[in-house]
């Protein structure tokens, strides 16, 4: 297949995820053109997944164009922002044709569950590579960060912990069917790994109310370290309070990557408007002055940390 | 190197470059920041450069990252837009960090001379990849696109063609250092290749003159079946009228990629338009109806294409 008819049929491949509220133009030029509502601001942020190091190189495309989006969206749910577009751009060899239409399908079907449109992207030759850039919009100047965190703030993690990585270990991470962990729904570990359902709707509900936020994309504790270090604090986090996912044990779960929940701050006044929200959050710790993370458990630390460290990977 | 240090690292490397007039907050965060003024849109695209396809692996840092924004932003140039910011992902191997480092120095200078803010961005481990998705306004219903070329008019393209891939075949590419390219300027085709100059205001005053416009990053050939193709229109070039780089020959040059200048038509009635704009562009064949891309040389036909065939590369 030429690129031509390739691109035609990976935007055929897309279906309706190409257009959206905001979009004035999709794929097809040499630019994509959007609108962004006036009194609102653009958050933007991008992520790459590299075959092999990022997913199992031999996992099927659907998966992987799910994953691919919803990895990227979180940032966006951190952040309070409603998803708005994404371009992309896939280098892979030019026998991965099939599989890249297959990548396509899933991807489509992931932003419409996300409700964000794929205007655009970029097709080259190499190893197998996905960068996705994300873009969503949020009331102007309410935008969640990680730097708002005090001390005295309670921490706070939405959903279960440690079910992805678990879930690809106990897998092998392949053999999956799209249609298969699509079934299996948010409780199955590797469902969440590769149909990760960013929190948008719980991001956009913490704008006033959080006063810092993260995603759990590292793992618990290396992404509580980011929060810590950006917001200049200290955390002690209470090891029997951390929901973890079934079979998840503590130690693992908290280094595990790949969760997607949200990790953030809740100042003592706005407990009462947190908790009105009902949603499915746990108090996990607290704030503390200084720059230690700390994981107790019945009174002993199990888990101290710098905030911020982590190897590059 | 840990991440967060390198990561800093490249954040001081990128220099004044990561701030802009409309950016709220640049690098550090789980997203960006920024925000786009009333009754404008927002143009994005998004190129990716993979080692050893798209530049040569040996290349210097500082050529690649000057070169990775370059070619992205050329799509804004092409669009009428103005450029407003960039975010990065790169992948690399673990003993690349002093690349690294140069890469964003390169892109640093780059930004700076584009008048392109560089907001954020993404590291992991894998084979050398660089992702640049690049965004800028224009005012609403303004952009210029691939889609409005008719009969009858006129087909230009600014500055010299070929002589960035000359410059590449000549040199082999690797042997070059950034003040030496920095200082040959445009007229040498190695700093054409890897210090290209987006026609950025030419691409803003084409805005209400052009009919359709693209930028020259395939070849003149391909990038013209391209805007053809997306125009429903044939063309006609005259090979004596395109307009040359020192040492280019006309078959080659017109099938060169990498030269970054703009592609443009303008109807009849809007030539005055342009002449008045006293440009550094050539009038080089027409639009015609069909779907046949010619390039004719004293009557005699010696290329021809259908619009928009290209091969996956």
């Amino acid at each position: 297949m030429d690129e031509f008819s390739l691109i035609d049929a990976v935007i055929a491949a897309l279906g309706p995820a190409t257009g959206g509220r905001h979009v004035v133009l999709g794929p097809g030029d040499d630019g994509s053109i959007t609108e962004v509502p006036e009194d609102s601001q653009l958050v933007s942020s991008i992520d790459t997944l590299v075959a092999g190091v990022h997913f199992p190189s031999a996992a099927p495309g659907e998966l992987v164009g799910h994953r691919a989006l919803g990895v990227s969206v979180s940032d966006l749910a951190a952040m309070g922002a409603t998803a708005q577009f994404a371009i992309v751009s896939v280098t892979l060899e030019e026998d991965q044709q099939a599989w890249l239409l297959d990548f396509a399908r899933g991807m489509g079907v992931a932003g419409r569950r996300m409700g964000i449109a794929i205007i655009g992207g970029n097709l080259a030759r190499g190893p197998l590579n996905v960068a996705v850039s994300v873009h969503g919009i949020v009331p102007r100047n309410s935008a969640l960060r990680r730097s708002g965190a005090k001390p005295g703030d309670h921490l706070y993690v939405s959903g279960k912990i440690g079910g992805a990585a678990l879930g690809l270990l106990r897998s092998g991470g392949t053999n999956a069917s799209f249609a298969e962990l699509s079934k299996a729904g948010a409780d199955d570990g590797l469902a969440r790994y590769y149909l990760p359902s960013p929190r948008l709707a719980l991001g956009c509900e913490l704008r006033g109310i959080a006063s810092a936020a993260i995603d759990v994309s590292d793992g618990l504790f290396a992404d509580l370290g980011h929060l810590c270090l950006a917001s200049g604090v200290g955390a002690v986090v209470d090891g029997d309070k951390v929901p973890l996912a079934a079979g998840a044990e503590l130690e693992s779960a908290v280094v595990a990557g790949d969760d997607y929940e949200l990790l953030f701050t809740v100042p003592p006044e706005r407990q009462r408007a947190l908790l009105a929200l009902a949603e499915d959050v746990s108090e996990i710790g607290a704030i503390v002055a200084g720059s230690e993370c700390v994981l107790e458990r019945e009174g002993r630390r199990i888990v101290v940390g710098k905030a911020g460290y982590r190897h590059f990977s």
